[in-house]
């Protein structure tokens, strides 16, 4: 039994899940998941509660409608770079929420100031470089792909390090090893940036995590010797 | 079929929503669609939940009621006056939504910081002006949809590149091609308004989004080669 | 029929309403409602959800208890006072909702920045004085009834031109024609104590709404000729 | 009948009732209980929803495993300390909720600003201190615990005068003489923190509650003599 049988039905259920939750307005955010040949990813502007596993659209590596009636969303070309590029990937969930959002409009990263985000990750969640006119009339949805991974690597940071990462002046891409992860990666980037907002009120003078304390906790869950679980 | 057909249930629809939404609180708010001859209504101060589409109050752009037993809500003349001189609006919701409304209680516009506002509108959301003394006490509620109109002609915007606008010290009109689409509106005007909020507190020097997102933006979604669709 | 009929439901109806409410955490809050000889409360430290109207505590307004097997809540004598004193009141209920009760915490009034305010009041809602030591060690419940009464004839406000008012470091009270309407009053008073506080995030400059505009929402709510219904 | 019969099931409820509340996302959360040869916890990592009272794990207070099949919460020595060291504390429950962890990440204590946090402390919910390196690396969850009750010995607190303590960086450590007060006291605990969050927006020089009436809410409720319940 593979590993992505049963894609369709994960890709709806998470994108129905997504679309019922908080983290999610109208039709603002999308998820896929990679498949045995390319990934699969919600339709164009459908209404999810009329809709089911059999309209999600199967897309190549390079773009090629494999499987579907409908358009693919069209932030398809974001989420295909990164699968093309990131072969640890397994899943992809867009979100515009509330506080990230707000941290990708400010041009602001989420710093790690505590042990919630340190469970996730050691590093700050990163806002990526501003798309030129060029880059945003010609391709835009690819190169907002490339944009996050050259964020990354130009910070020497492997994509499973962090959960996810803020697109300048438009929102949230997170990621994980399953759609199923990604989606929970979604979650916890709006509650620790939320976090963030509330803690920069209280104090704003507020430091970083101390190195040793953010280490301890992101090993304890994610590294060879993990023991943590509440 | 016209595109008014059942219009009554329609309106009754909205309203019922709308009072079930956060963008309302007790009957702070309504929702009104242009119909065949004339517009229909909300009527004035009723509870939602025990009543029905029948008591929908259908009024002419010179505020006779036609239909309905019931007198049509206060805010009915702002409704008149857009229907009357805008012919492409053919839904109005107004609300108290919290964030908008502090807005227009601060009188600072909704800016444009991020492609969640593009995607509905290349501007600010603007603040009407504030009326006199004497547009005050004669004819209040039709002098408010003058004031609309005119802050919208000063500044050069054609009523369908703005989701709405906000009403100074009051709250928000939206409208739109529908009545559904001008609750759509009122819905994104209240969340761009909580993410301009949330980013001036991050970052109190947050600038504009730059001009090429946001004709990006409101072109792959609203312009003649619309393509976007998440 | 009396107007008074059925109370022990009306105030248990209340009292569960508000319990289920967002104004509410755990069991801070209660409300009552004059009777025809006295009023009846919640009874101290009930679970409402288990519960029925049988349990309400009638008292008169010497604080005698004339039916009932509970004690009353331990804020009886607040209700009490102002029942005795202001015979206008039928109805009063207290909460220590988040942004209402920040205001009180801050000794700081809400101020009357926009419509919505203005449709329940032309007035700021007001802070009452601090308790001495004495007051507060002997009769504090009680005195903190006199407290809210002296503070409205400080201000000369008539008690049914405000819908409340906060009692400082501690919560609301908020009071009606009737039990229903100091509810909608107390979800009211959390309503633009929120808006003021963001207004006021947005713009800290933000001025008191024109009188004439006050005037005209809450006369054509409240006064003699009102025709308000949104 | 022994206080702690059906304990199995008590903690279960009362993990159950977190999980599914405000103050937890994903599984950022656990509730225990004292028992008669030690004390019952939340399993690590486990999905509440699809779980039952049979999987909760028996450890005794040296941190042996008496029963169950699954490894406890990883937060096990912080609970153990306090139980072991506590004897008046029957249960304790650990949450990241947002205004508390907000203010653990700030290293502020949650100031006593009115009668709502007086009711359940004449003090501030104060902060531990930071742990060494050394601390983290060795034995980080137990020496969680000695943190904590190191701080309340510093500013001489009995553990059952404050519903709880803020882990610096971390979040609510909160208890009391059953599961179930624990849990109301962290639920409390993040109603005080978002009352101090915004009253201190209100009005930054916001000055701690007056003693005497600090006393008064504390003894009225709490004291030999009380007689509070709304």
């Amino acid at each position: 039994m593979n590993k992505f049988n049963n894609i369709n039905k994960r890709v709806f259920d998470v994108n129905h899940l997504l679309s019922k939750s908080s983290l999610v307005i109208q039709n603002f955010g999308n998820a896929s998941s990679r498949s045995n040949d390319g990934f699969v990813i919600k339709p164009s502007g459908i209404d999810l509660s009329s809709s089911s596993s059999h309209e999600m659209v199967s897309v190549d590596l390079k773009g090629n409608i494999l499987n579907g009636k409908l358009k693919p969303s069209s932030d398809e070309p974001t989420h295909r770079y990164i699968y093309a590029k990131e072969n640890m990937v397994n899943g992809i969930v867009h979100t515009h929420s509330k506080f990230a959002t707000a941290f990708a409009q400010a041009n602001v990263p989420i710093k790690n100031l505590g042990t919630t985000h340190s469970d996730f990750s050691k590093y700050n969640i990163l806002v990526t470089d501003q798309l030129t006119q060029d880059e945003t009339n010609n391709g835009y949805e690819l190169n907002t792909g490339k944009k996050i991974l050259e964020k990354l690597q130009k910070n020497n940071i492997n994509i499973l390090e962090t959960p996810g990462i803020l697109s300048i002046r438009h929102g949230v891409f997170a990621w994980g090893v399953s759609i199923e992860d990604a989606f929970k990666n979604a979650e916890i980037i709006e509650y620790i940036a939320e976090l963030n907002y509330l803690t920069n009120v209280i104090n704003p003078d507020s430091k970083k995590i101390e190195e040793y304390i953010a280490n301890k906790h992101f090993n304890r869950k994610n590294g060879p010797n993990s023991y943590y679980g509440q």
